[in-house]
C-alpha cells in the first residue's frame, strides 16, 4: 500500500495541550502552537505524549484533538500521537481512528496501572491492539519511560514484537535518560528508529545511529533542536547542543507541564496557556520568576510568536 | 434526600471481573459470582477496583458492569465500584453514571499516571469531580494504594477533602498494608470509614476502630472474613482470624486476580474464569498446582457454587 508511512526520524515536540479555563481542550489555540512548531523547526509533533497532558484526557478528548489538528490543515502525516492507554479497548478505539486519520505513526505506552507485570502480558497488550486494530497503515513506536510508566520497554520484548510485526513495531522514544539503552536498542535492532526523550541526548544519539528526538522542551526550543539536528548531518552541531543543553537544564528543575505553559503564556501574551489540567498545577509566581530569571541568563530567544 | 446511602461498613469483596474468550467482561457470569458472595457472607461488593481488572476496561466497558448487575437484581446500594480514572472527564463521566445508578458509594483511585503530584493537584482533581457530578448521593471511598497507584493519599489531603466536603468524603481503602496507617486515620477523622485491604489487618483494625474491609481474597474467602466480622462483634474472631489468615497467606504469594480466577475455574468447574485481560496473565499450570496444594494444606473449604 503506497500511504504506508515512512519510519520517522528528526525533531519532534511532545506538543503542549492548551486548555479553556474550563479546562477543555483549546482547539484552535492547539492547531495554532502546532503551526508555529512546525515552521519553526520541528520535523513531527508527538501530540498526546506526557507533556501533552494525554492521560488526563478521554479517548473521545483525545480522537477530538487529533481531528480538530488535521482539520486545521496539520498534515497528519507529521503527527505521532501517543495512543497508549491502561484499557485495551481504550488503546484500541484511539489507535485505529488516529490510523484512519492517517497520522504518520503512533507512540504507545504500555498499561502502566499494574506493576511488574511480565513480558508476556506486555507482548499480548500490544499484540491484541495491532491484531484489533487490523491496519498495515499502523506504524508504532514504543514509548519507554520507566519513572513515569513505571513499566519499561525490555531489549527481549522489542525483539519479541519485532519478529511477530517487523513493519508496525518501528522505533521507540526512550525517555528513561540512559544513553546507553538508547544507544544498545538502535544497534540492536537495525532499521528500529530511536527517538530520544532528552535534549541533551539528541546529539550523541544521532552520533551512534539513533533517530532523533521526542521532547518536551522543543515545544519552546523547536528551533534549536532543529539546528542540533541539522548541524549533525553537516557535522558542526556542538555549539547548538550547548545552547539546548542550556535551556533544557534550566526547564528540567521545574514540573514541564506547567513550565512550558508558563513559557507561552509569556511568549505569546496570552495567559489562558497557564491552564493545566489536574492533577497537575500551575507554577506559582515566585517558581515562574525564578524560572524566566535563568532562562534569560541563558540568551536563548524564542522564535517569533506565531 | 431521603436516597442518601449510609456510610458503609462490613466484608466488602474487591469483585473480580469474569471475561469472554473475547476477553470482553461476561455480564452474566458477573451477576452469578456477585450472588454467590453476597449469599456468602459479603455485605457489599468493591466491583471494579484492581482485582476486578477495572483499569484494563474503558469507561464505557465499567458503565456496562455495573448497568448489568443492577439488572441482574444486585441491590445497587450494596455496590461500590471504582471510578477513579486517570483523566478528570472519566471520573467524572463514570462517577456521575453510578450515582444515577444508586450505587452505595465509589472507590475513588487518585489520578495516577503522573508522578510525585502535589496534594493541591490531588485535591483539585477530587474537587473537581465532586463539584462537576454535583449530586448529593455521591459518596466517596478514597483508594489508598501507594504500592500500585504511586500516588499516595495523605493525612493533610484527606483532611482538606473532610473540610470542604464533610458528606461526600466519607471513607477510605487503605492497601497499604500500614496497620498503623489505618489507625491513625480511623482516629483523626471521627466518623470517616476506614475499610483494610488486607485481610489479616481487618481484625485488628475493626479493634481499633475502622469499619472492615474490602480485599482480594474475599473473592474466594468471603464466608471466612464474614465469620471474622461476626466474630468481632460478639468478641470470639481469633480463631476465624487465623484461619482468613492461612489462606491470604497463601493467595497473596500468587498475581492475585489471576490466581483468584484460577481458584474460581476450579471451584465452578467454568474454565472461562481463567481468562485474563493483559496485561495480566494466567497462572501457568506449574504455578496453579502448588497453589492448590497449598491452599488444600490449610484445611479451607469454599462456599457451595453457585
Amino acid at each position: 500500500m503506497s500511504d504506508i508511512p515512512p519510519i520517522l526520524k528528526g525533531v519532534f515536540a511532545a506538543a503542549l495541550t492548551p486548555l479553556t479555563a474550563d479546562l477543555a481542550p483549546d482547539h484552535g489555540l492547539m492547531a495554532r502552537h502546532s503551526r508555529w512548531l512546525l515552521n519553526n523547526g520541528c520535523d513531527g509533533l508527538a501530540v498526546l505524549g506526557t507533556t501533552g497532558e494525554a492521560n488526563s484526557f478521554s479517548v473521545d478528548e483525545r480522537i477530538a484533538i487529533i481531528e480538530n489538528l488535521v482539520e486545521a490543515g496539520i498534515p497528519a502525516g507529521v503527527l505521532m500521537p501517543g495512543t497508549g492507554c491502561c484499557a485495551l479497548s481504550d488503546s484500541v478505539a484511539l489507535t485505529r481512528r488516529a490510523v484512519e486519520l492517517g497520522v504518520g505513526g503512533v507512540l504507545m505506552l504500555p498499561p502502566f496501572y499494574y506493576k511488574n507485570v511480565s513480558d508476556d502480558g506486555l507482548f499480548a497488550s500490544y499484540a491484541e491492539v495491532i491484531e484489533r486494530v487490523g491496519d498495515a497503515r499502523l506504524r508504532i513506536y514504543l514509548y519507554h519511560f520507566p519513572q513515569m510508566s513505571a513499566t519499561p520497554i525490555s531489549e527481549a520484548l522489542i525483539a519479541r514484537l519485532r519478529q511477530s510485526y517487523p513493519d508496525t513495531v518501528v522505533g521507540m522514544k526512550d525517555s528513561s535518560g540512559d544513553l546507553d539503552n538508547m544507544i544498545n536498542m538502535a544497534r540492536a535492532f537495525p532499521g528500529f528508529a530511536v527517538l530520544s526523550g532528552w535534549d541533551d541526548l539528541l546529539l550523541p544519539l544521532l552520533k551512534a545511529g539513533g533517530a532523533g528526538c521526542i521532547t518536551a522542551v522543543a515545544n519552546v526550543a523547536c528551533s534549536l533542536a532543529a539546528e542540533v539536528y541539522a548541524g549533525w548531518q553537516d557535522g558542526g552541531a556542538d555549539d547548538a547542543h550547548q545552547r539546548l543543553v542550556s535551556v533544557r537544564n534550566v526547564i528540567s528543575q521545574y514540573p514541564l507541564s506547567a513550565a512550558l505553559k508558563e513559557i507561552m503564556a509569556h511568549h505569546t501574551g496570552d495567559e489562558a496557556w497557564r491552564t493545566v489540567r489536574p492533577p497537575l498545577v500551575k507554577l506559582d509566581a515566585a517558581k515562574a520568576a525564578a524560572l524566566f530569571d535563568q532562562l534569560t541568563a541563558t540568551g536563548y530567544m524564542l522564535p517569533e510568536a506565531a
